[in-house]
């Protein structure tokens, strides 16, 4: 059987480049074992998450390894099982190699129902993105409506989900993004109260005062550098920061400088707090149940970057960081 | 009556100078009305978080008028009463101002008992300092017996009992100082495990790491800056980070830089969160009596520098800064 994989071939200096990866094409046979079921890939995420582990650095999951295939959330169909609560036809999602075809266990896979969502849903707003949203802004953000919700990387993955959610929970809700485009569809099509573009805004910290009257008093950071130190100068008393991810640094090779935080905190009493999706497991169910309803009764949309073709893959990748996507990206294998 | 008073000449530059207080010797009637008693000032509490207050600069509390009193924790004994809570004879603390002698309403001021405990103390261990230490480490460290913590300015007012306090809760703790003098105190009088002379040490970050075995869990940050940038390579997975004080940019004249922390709270979901005592008060009454406990218990000692002479309360603070306090810095009028 044709099996396409794609590995790490070494570990990138600053921004990811194509020859960091390697492409591999093999004949091989997938056996499928007792306990296990034969895997067809359909889709494929590329999330700004995976430049982390491209490093050897000890984080809160082991780095990949070079001359490995790389792994993230993918949606698969089953194509044989040997496995009793898999059957051949289910559809799936979790954690997975990037292979074409793929042998697994079973083990951290969910089934996914094809009829009540777009099998790609399951890696954006009913999977990880959507989790990531839900529970970083309910469970640090602790949202009161009437207050203010800043979201940087706005118009990307989770962005758009956090601040639907901050307006379904009755905030006043701006984003950060960095193009025209992207900040009149954050209004237009996410319902966002304001959006301003970093790129051809001249004084962050002055637009975020204008646009937050009231202070910030959530900040979903999804960026990192520049942008969240002009907000630290907006935050209000008992602000709360919700750190997903710092784009903007994932690329450096030194270690990136800020302004000191510690200044900020104390003196508005207010937290920040790494929020990593996988912590919070237990509340998936949870989650899953609450995103469905609103997506069913019509308030929550969602956009996506699909790429087609299986060897693009780490292209959709690299484009996650010059901003090419709106909304979660995704490889159509 | 003659009475003395410092008052703020000028909001200070970088390091606050002599030249930036003004004092006033006046001979005048202080009345004491219907509701009022008249203090005579006994102990003024000198402590790094005024150099904030005197600047023009939004903050937990307002900023120092120039050309009025600064104000700060004082011990001062009731020379005349027209207010039925307080007797001539009772000894009082609470937030007043720099004057030998002043009328007062008697509000947010709380009798103390001269008998169980030194005055002084009350400025201290049993006063701000030892709430903040406590409060501080068990609200937002939420300490589990086992872990490490991790002091700056351990050599501080705050610092010797955040140890003390984690010892008594069976962490392993490690102080951060300036001097050689200063860690052997702390590990020798207030049973500290290990003591870091940042002086003295060209590598911050493999010193704690060899100090913490087992990595960092809790941090109790009064200095911010380079030594809390080393602390952030050492974090476990949800260390927990209380932002009391930052006193090695207190007197930057420009924005302070430092390594940014969004990467190392995201890679540990761990917290950073500021810390001010004036937020808790309504645990005070907790924590004085846990403390008084410890303290009749032998479990907790405490260190004062006591200055001598109203005239000296500005240097008293500025020798805050250069490190010349062992403890709590208190100045006997």
């Amino acid at each position: 059987m044709i099996t396409e994989t794609i590995l790490l071939k070494q570990r990138p200096i600053g921004k990811p480049k194509l020859s960091d990866f390697e492409f591999l094409k093999e004949d091989t046979d997938l056996a499928v074992k007792n306990g296990d079921i034969l895997l067809d890939t359909i889709y494929i995420s590329v999330d700004p998450y995976l430049r982390g582990r491209m490093n050897d650095a000890k984080s809160y999951i082991p780095p990949f390894e070079v001359g490995k295939p790389i792994s993230s959330g993918l949606v698969a169909k089953v194509m044989a099982s040997k496995n009793d609560h898999f059957n051949e036809g289910d559809y799936v999602s979790g954690m997975l190699e990037w292979k074409t075809k793929q042998i697994s266990t079973g083990e951290g896979l969910i089934k996914i129902d094809k009829n009540s969502a777009p099998l790609s849903a399951y890696l954006g707003i009913l999977g990880m993105t959507g989790f990531t949203a839900y529970l970083g802004l309910t469970e640090i953000g602790k949202p009161k409506a009437g207050e203010t919700l800043v979201v940087s990387g706005a118009a990307g993955a989770v962005g758009t989900v956090v601040g639907q959610i901050g307006k379904i929970l009755g905030l006043h809700v701006v984003g950060i993004a960095g193009t025209d485009e992207k900040t009149e569809m954050l209004i237009s099509e996410f319902g966002f109260d304001h959006a301003i573009n970093y790129n051809t805004t001249a004084n962050m910290k002055d637009a975020i005062k204008k646009a937050c009257p009231n202070g910030v008093d959530i900040y979903f950071d999804n960026v990192g550098g520049p942008i969240s130190d002009a907000i630290l100068f907006n935050i209000n008393k008992f602000a709360r920061m919700i750190i997903c991810g710092a784009i903007s640094v994932y690329n450096n090779t030194e270690i990136p400088q800020s302004m000191s935080v510690q200044p900020f905190l104390i003196k508005n009493s207010a937290l920040m707090q790494g929020f990593i999706i996988f912590n919070y497991a237990d509340k998936f169910p949870d989650a899953i149940k609450q995103l469905s309803t609103w997506l069913g009764e019509g308030k929550l949309t969602y956009k996506e970057t699909i790429v087609e073709g299986f060897e693009n893959t780490p292209q959709a990748f690299m484009d996650l960081f010059n901003g090419k996507n709106k909304g979660k990206m995704i490889v159509k294998v």
